[in-house]
């Protein structure tokens, strides 16, 4: 069975500024059904930093997030600003300003999507080995974010129980630790 | 170094449908910062089936999807209705009506979520073991969807490589298989 591809046939804003963009879409489905609205949005480009020190600890940030209705622990990362067209030097940016530490090797594992259903934005994964402490954090506004580093045992351990609690950032922690050898599946 | 939690003071609908829920919130961080707007998407709760057959593949879907622009593979599953309490109940109408398969057992392995920044949704992670055909599809209008069986260690070599695109859906298959003792980390 080959599934045919749907046709876009129109596309109106909903709502739009600089933090969100809300469209609602007019698709034909392979089988001729229009589906009007299908809503979509249109968030930047996504770069999560999986970092490992030299002693086997990940380097993790835990900010409060209003969807969870607490802090938690999360990967280092944020959007790919405009102006970037390399997602791991954004990667690497976006890791130094979080948590104040650099890393003697980027490079990028993979790249996926969180919402292919509704949203066009890719979400980069980069491996980050050899981070050690290099400065002071560099944060924006509104943002209060604590560095913490787990032995990598310890987040294997925990990404069951939900110790990190993002299913995308449990995708791409265990994607980067197969590309480090550190872990086999 | 403690995060303290944000206080929301007020929110708003932006736009709301069967579909969509919108809304933008006032919320003052620990450090008495005000974010305003801060957006929100009430997403209802959502399940993701990693169902295994008797001979070591797994059952995923394709179908088209607007953000990845083509039919792509992922786990069967979809929203727990509002009547329903139970994702593992929901996981297997979902797993039944999308597959046309039954599984011998189905259990709970993980509850994440896809947007804890922005959305409060969770995603409800079933392993289903014991999986074969049990009858016709029962789609939802509009929906088009290709049943694929794939060997487990083809899903397990393609991951790195956008295999499976959606990032959630990447942490939901590798918690269930080790669930299933079927890989280790």
């Amino acid at each position: 069975m080959t599934i045919r591809p749907w046709r876009r046939t129109g596309t109106r804003t909903v709502h739009q500024d600089r933090w969100v963009h809300l469209r609602a879409d007019c698709w034909v489905t392979g089988e001729g059904k229009v589906l009007d609205p299908w809503y979509m949005l249109d968030w930047p480009e996504i770069v999560h930093v999986v970092a490992l020190t030299p002693d086997d600890r990940m380097v993790l940030v835990r900010q409060f997030r209003p969807g969870a209705g607490a802090a938690i622990l999360e990967l280092p990362g944020g959007m790919v600003e405009a102006h970037e067209t390399d997602p791991v030097a954004a990667g690497q940016r976006e890791f130094t300003e979080e948590t104040g530490h650099a890393a003697a090797r980027y490079r990028l594992v993979s790249q996926l999507r969180h919402d292919p259903a509704h949203a066009g934005n890719r979400l980069h994964v980069v491996l980050a080995e050899g981070a050690t402490p290099s400065g002071a954090q560099h944060l924006d506004p509104g943002e209060e974010i604590a560095v913490e580093t787990l032995p990598v045992d310890a987040v294997l351990a925990g990404l069951a129980d939900g110790l990190i609690g993002n299913a995308g950032h449990v995708g791409a922690i265990l994607l980067a630790l197969r590309a480090a050898g550190r872990i086999g599946f």
